[in-house]
């Protein structure tokens, strides 16, 4: 066996372990016992320290060192692998397994804080996950500078932050311009009724198929906050409903489904590999994005939309396609990151990518984490947070230390802008499918230009060969006024 | 640290990440996507050599020889972590990965041979496995002899085939002549109707509780074939329902229960060690059978649980608590193991016992199994096997290559009879409380007994400790005479 043989074959059991780690996330979520949490932080932190131990194996540097790639791909897996190895041996075992524990037992103690409104009772564990985070950042971050750069690199590799800001900075007046324009406007009609629990996973099931999702590969399970989990053959998703409001339950499953779609998509040969996996969360929440709001919020597939919504449900108070398009993609008040509209989607991102930042830099305590959120949602949103749930205690994120995460959200907005344009220019007859409700040029045209790819290319790269031109916001900024303006008639 | 220390801290991992290969087990087994059957085999291979290779780590070696044990339970610690490191050290990595890998596939293979009755299509898989269990007993026997007998430490450390030969050879002419003057007696009345899933899994549920199942730290699905899994904190069953035969799914549950008070029953200090876990496969089955039949089929409980039925589906054609009872142990020809009443029971395991001890020795090939089995079984029970599901396609068991693991359960009837004899004598008034569906004398007495010590003591001890007698079969043989003579009239 060559070197490169050799490291193959022993990155071929971390991804098989990695996959595994990942499936008891699945599970804590989903349907593990509530009294096993201490347990399964114990778990985690075993397997994650297994994991740490074969990344930074000094194996692993010897045959990357030795490796020779015989072509494009194995020279990407070289890539991938040397770049988890470097952060591997940048950060102590202890730590890494410290951090497992920490996260697995806050992400319990967040769930609990969130349902009693206790934003006290999460404090002091977050405030470890913090230091420890932090601690992390600065391992990774050693001779290179930024401590928040430092914790891109594990989501959106070759992005900084300042980067991120200057693309924030770019959007921001747009987007407030436009939802104040909005807000002069009437509001459209809302759905009226309650539906049925059983029916909204049952339409959601129909439209994850509609979308692609291959259920011989994965699964629909229900979760507080909706995520795709797994790489490969056994890619699961999760979704949640709320009785008087569907899109809740059936948007979500959508979003998840271009997650999952992504990575069922990956050419197969790249399975249990570093390719084998999307290649960053920016690219990842690109696929979830333009599979959401693009193609599902878009005018075309809402009108073929509108009437599976009344086969399934019976009359909800619309009586038009052009009416429920509206109330679809409604500009409303609201605290919820993943409920928001297009428009305030990256308001949200924005509030949350300087408040990481400034808990990382030290410039935030988490004792003042609470009235920071508020003021800076009170000044984005023009009005009150009112109850922790809706404020800093909604996401799970930080609770599991996904520190860097957030600003992703917003770089797929931006990158699904880019493939949005792209692939209407590619396939000028998009919208005769989708106003049938039959979605596979677009999702076909994502497979072959991005989702095959998997780790091949670096993210701005996929994203530009997909796309034709270097990633900006302008597409996306140009789609969402042109959008809001038909519907808002501005 | 103390050598004792270091060593512990390491089993301590190697326990969690044992509970997690578990855990995907009961993924396979429950909510995995069909389509990820052959990438969840890679899964489990990596895990089983990581497990491998921390079990036969030198460190292991080093730290037993220099480890003193503080007290009787740091001795039972050593002594554990010493048998499955000196099995470790036997069974080469590479064998023990392809072991896991081979029977993931087998699983899959052996589900699907056994829906469409085709057991020509399981056999190469079959052969495959059996072909490298053996590879693996000779590899454990080395030294010290028989193939069969160095399975069974894995399951009953401390017993030997010909032991159980001398066990069965006793048992069965008693059980044969028990059976034969059954059938000359008539039959008891059978339950009529459907009986509804729904209503069997609200019941399972409820009895689950009765019997003292914690469902803080467990969890109930349905699967092909019952079972419990998990240890401490997170022990998970199965169940499995029939519309027209509802006392498979209740005394399923009442059996897996049985396991999983076992694991939830054992010292919270001795969680993610070696003695954290049942001490034996035959003792586990002690408390499952001892559930489900002496205290779940007995006249006591049946009394009560008469009247559960009665409000659960209504009228089913029985309207007295005493023909109630003999329906409920009613002796009748059937071909399921899992189904079979408490008189056959031992039979099927016998036949099982002798079939994979020949396919062991290389007495029996696998392309002669059903011939041998059909024979065996029409010889045994007097009537003929009708399809594979019902013959040798039945248990999943030699699929996931579980070779010593069946004579164990004949074991865990004698372990519960002598379990029962002494119960009866420490607690005089048993039957009242269970008369009003309250067992909590019987599974206290049980936990306090045996269960808590988890495994503290070996098998035939805890069991000795427990019953005060030696275990032999001649408790089991009285209660199975007395009960079924007084059903009968014999």
């Amino acid at each position: 066996m060559t070197a490169y043989d050799e490291l193959m074959a022993f990155q071929h059991d971390t991804e098989a372990l990695a996959q595994i780690s990942g499936r008891l996330g699945w599970d804590q979520e989903t349907v593990m016992p509530r009294g096993a949490v201490a347990q399964r932080g114990l778990e985690m932190a075993a397997i994650e320290a297994v994991l740490h131990a074969r990344r930074s194996d000094p194996r692993v540097g010897d045959w990357l060192e030795r490796a020779t790639p015989a072509d494009a791909a194995a020279a990407a897996q070289l890539r991938e692998i040397r770049r988890g190895y470097d952060r591997a041996r940048k950060v102590p075992g202890e730590l890494a397994k410290r951090l497992a524990q920490v996260t697995s037992e806050a992400q319990g103690k967040w769930a609990a804080a969130r349902a009693a409104g206790d934003v006290a009772a999460f404090l002091p564990v977050l405030d470890e996950v913090v230091r420890l985070k932090r601690e992390e950042g600065q391992a990774l971050a050693a001779g290179t500078g930024d401590v928040y750069d430092a914790m891109l690199e594990d989501y959106e590799p070759g992005t900084t932050g300042a980067q991120i800001a200057a693309i924030f900075d770019a959007m921001r007046p747009r987007l407030v311009a436009l939802r104040a324009a909005i807000r002069d406007r009437p509001a459209p009609k809302d759905l009226m009724g309650r539906f049925d629990e059983a029916a909204q996973l049952r339409l959601s099931h129909d439209l994850a198929r509609t979308f692609g999702y291959d259920l011989y590969r994965g699964r629909i399970d229900k979760a507080v906050h909706p995520f795709s989990s797994g790489s490969g053959a056994d890619v699961r998703i999760t979704t949640r409903t709320a009785e008087d409001d569907p899109f809740n339950c059936l948007y979500s499953t959508i979003h998840e489904v271009g997650h999952a779609a992504y990575e069922q998509g990956i050419d197969a040969g790249y399975a249990l590999t570093p390719l084998g996996r999307g290649v960053s969360m920016g690219v990842h929440e690109s696929q979830s994005r333009i599979y959401e709001n693009q193609i599902g919020r878009g005018r075309a597939f809402t009108g073929w939309l509108f009437g599976r919504m009344r086969e399934a449900f019976g009359d909800f108070g619309i009586d038009d396609a052009e009416a429920f398009h509206a109330a679809v993609n409604k500009v409303r008040d609201g605290f919820i990151r993943t409920e928001a509209d297009e428009v305030q989607y990256n308001l949200h991102i924005m509030l949350r990518f300087d408040l990481e930042r400034a808990l990382m830099s030290g410039d935030l305590q988490v004792g003042d984490l609470e009235t920071a959120w508020n003021d800076r949602f009170a000044a984005d949103f023009g009005y009150a947070v009112d109850r922790p749930a809706n404020g800093c205690l909604q996401d799970v994120h930080w609770s599991v230390g996904l520190f860097g995460y957030f600003p992703t959200y917003a770089l797929g907005n931006v990158y699904a802008g880019c493939l949005w344009e792209a692939m209407n220019g590619a396939v000028p007859d998009l919208g005769e499918g989708l106003a049938r409700g039959d979605v596979s040029a677009a999702t076909g045209w994502l497979r072959e230009n991005l989702q095959r790819h998997g780790g091949l290319y670096p993210p701005r790269e996929v994203i530009g060969r997909a796309s034709g031109r270097a990633p900006d916001e302008a597409p996306l900024l140009a789609y969402l006024e042109a959008k809001f303006g038909e519907i808002y008639g501005l």
